[in-house]
């Protein structure tokens, strides 16, 4: 019998600052929550109408691959965003983009699997990873490797011991950098016969740049996009896998296994998604968030930061704390208990480094933004005036 | 490098039957389909009213364990049906009966468990096991059996090799039928520390007996409740998972790491489902269901089945087709291109046995049951006259 899949799967540091903050809170304290993966403002009108459209009507099973509707408009969405051609029949609508890198690592890699991931990274990865009896291989990605993964970084983890795999998160979280030798990386993995798994989910919210997606190669890398980010369509549980043409039936027989069906009052309503008006709703996010970024980024000195990584897309600021003197579990415990803002602790992301880091999302708008900020900087000089 | 996941996950049979029978259906035939296991009708009217209100609201994340009113509300119903006690705490609302199964199983089961399951049973309980790297073992619960998981059964399983657990569906599909002996099944796997999986997921749905719940045993089996059957709502993807005291927080951070939470809306929407006007309106739709279960037990030697599985609960008739000479894909086939009577195959369900047997669903309500069984009555009769 193999490692307990139990201890495979950790809790995290930040689940404790969230749920500290969230007593702070009932105590009647002014807590500012930076430290969650969740945009604000919810989904777009238009994908609220269609959601109540839909509960009049029959919410039964749909095909495990999702509404053919919505597989048709999603491929139109690809059109629209990157030129690209994706057949529909490649398509498998999930359960949030969890519901996809499940199916996706299970079609995509046996148990034994060498996969790789880049570090710091989404912590799921590793632990899903884990829990399916893959070995996760760390890469690490730090200022040198401009925060993302590399082509080099991939080829010498490759060349110690052979890669089966690599999930590669473009804009990444927690640093929000895009990986800019996709092409390369993409090239090299068909090459050698490395499967890389490409995660999408924050598509959309970029800020510069043009937009590339790996769907749009081919043979496509497995590709997983998500409703929950741009869309703001968290809590719906809605995302979408494309598959590779060897793949596609594999990954829709397990889902159809494992899940049925994505959840199907979303399926009607991310329809209106791609509507002009939802375009138009989730683009005035974005520039929002903008705002908050180029806010946060512009105070980076006055916080106490040394170093951020390029926020290229997403809504973290992946920011140095080891100025301060703390490692940032305890970075984050005293500033949580000393000024009320929330922040993520660098190590559920990189178990290397990760003490030297702290993640700050400016997701929760500007307001809320510039008051932590404020709180981080008063806070920040009091430490340094008593040290 | 174990086996590989992809071919660990076949497709099924009624599936190739559910495309047949839409392609003649959308060329013009009446097709009527007693092969899906899906209840009609829908979500009670107070939980679609409910589900309205949700999309007006707050639809981001809930912690992984689910809103803690809907948690209260669903011990509340084992107070309701069961008089048991169930601790909120040890309660993990799921992405359908679906994503409890898979929580449960990583949680429960390391790769390489032996874990038995009772055949006939449900299909995708073997290929997910199997995909998680498990190692099924089959409990035979043929007609001597009552086609029920018996203590005996098991025990003659767990003395060729030891078992590390088991996976008891009650009332089951396809057959319908209650386990009997469940104290002393769940007395002895304590024993022999043989983790039982208890699903429960047809509860609601019986026809006449008291109502039993693994999940009021002290420690309890991990037991797997849904929303989708009793009320009717298969599409909102809502389940739950009891979890004993040593497997809660496990449950939960692989939860957590796999699914984030379940969806959203249609948790809000679950709250209204146990409100009297809900119970009401699921009670009478058992009701009908049990007027389409008399008629179609009272047709049995009419339609030219030998024998059939006691229907204690569910909306399945587990029937002996052998006397028509066809193996049950073959009979299927024929039935549904000569009558246009969709029913699903053994073999899906029994890999052993399955070509004596079908599986027909009296969920579609009294008018096309009998509907089809007039045409499957005719159309035997019609073969025997022949052979």
């Amino acid at each position: 019998m193999g490692p307990s899949r139990r201890s495979a799967v950790p809790s995290f540091s930040v689940m404790d600052v969230l749920a500290r903050a969230e007593a702070m809170r009932a105590d009647g304290a002014s807590v500012l929550t930076l430290c969650v993966g969740e945009p604000g403002g919810g989904a777009p009108a238009p994908v609220r109408r269609a959601g109540v459209a839909a509960l009049a009507g029959d919410v039964g099973y749909t095909q495990t691959r999702g509404l053919p509707a919505l597989r048709e408009a999603i491929a139109g969405h690809y059109a629209r965003w990157y030129d690209a051609v994706v057949d529909p029949e490649r398509l498998l609508v999930t359960t949030g983009a969890s519901g996809a890198v499940l199916a996706a690592v299970l079609a995509a890699f046996d148990a034994g699997a060498r996969v790789a991931l880049p570090s710091p990274g989404y912590p799921a990865y590793r632990n899903v990873l884990t829990a399916l009896g893959c070995e996760v291989v760390d890469v690490h990605a730090g200022p040198l490797e401009r925060f993302a993964l590399t082509l080099s970084g991939l080829q010498s983890a490759h060349a110690q011991r052979r890669l089966d795999g690599v999930v590669l998160a473009s804009p990444s979280n927690p640093t929000g950098t895009i990986t800019t030798d996709l092409a390369e990386i993409l090239a090299w993995c068909e090459a050698e016969g490395v499967r890389c798994l490409s995660d999408e989910i924050y598509h959309g919210i970029i800020y510069g740049g043009v937009r590339v997606s790996t769907a749009a190669a081919d043979p496509v890398a497995p590709t997983i996009g998500s409703f929950s980010k741009y869309w703001g369509m968290t809590g719906w549980r809605l995302g979408w896998l494309v598959m590779p043409a060897d793949l596609a039936d594999a990954a829709a027989d397990i889902a159809g296994n494992l899940a049925l069906c994505a959840p199907v009052p979303a399926q009607h309503a991310a329809l209106a998604a791609f509507e002009p008006e939802s375009y138009a709703e989730c683009d005035a996010r974005v520039a929002a968030l903008a705002g908050s970024r180029e806010h946060l980024l512009g105070r980076v000195a006055e916080l106490g930061f040394t170093r951020v990584a390029p926020v290229d897309g997403a809504f973290y600021v992946w920011a140095d704390i080891s100025s301060s003197g703390l490692d940032s579990p305890d970075y984050c415990d005293r500033l949580l208990a000393e000024t009320g803002v929330a922040l993520a602790p660098g190590t559920d992301f990189d178990t290397r480094d990760g003490g030297d880091w702290v993640r700050l999302s400016f997701s929760p708008g500007i307001d809320v933004v510039s008051q932590a900020c404020d709180r981080i900087a008063d806070w920040s000089e009091r430490r340094r005036a008593t040290r």
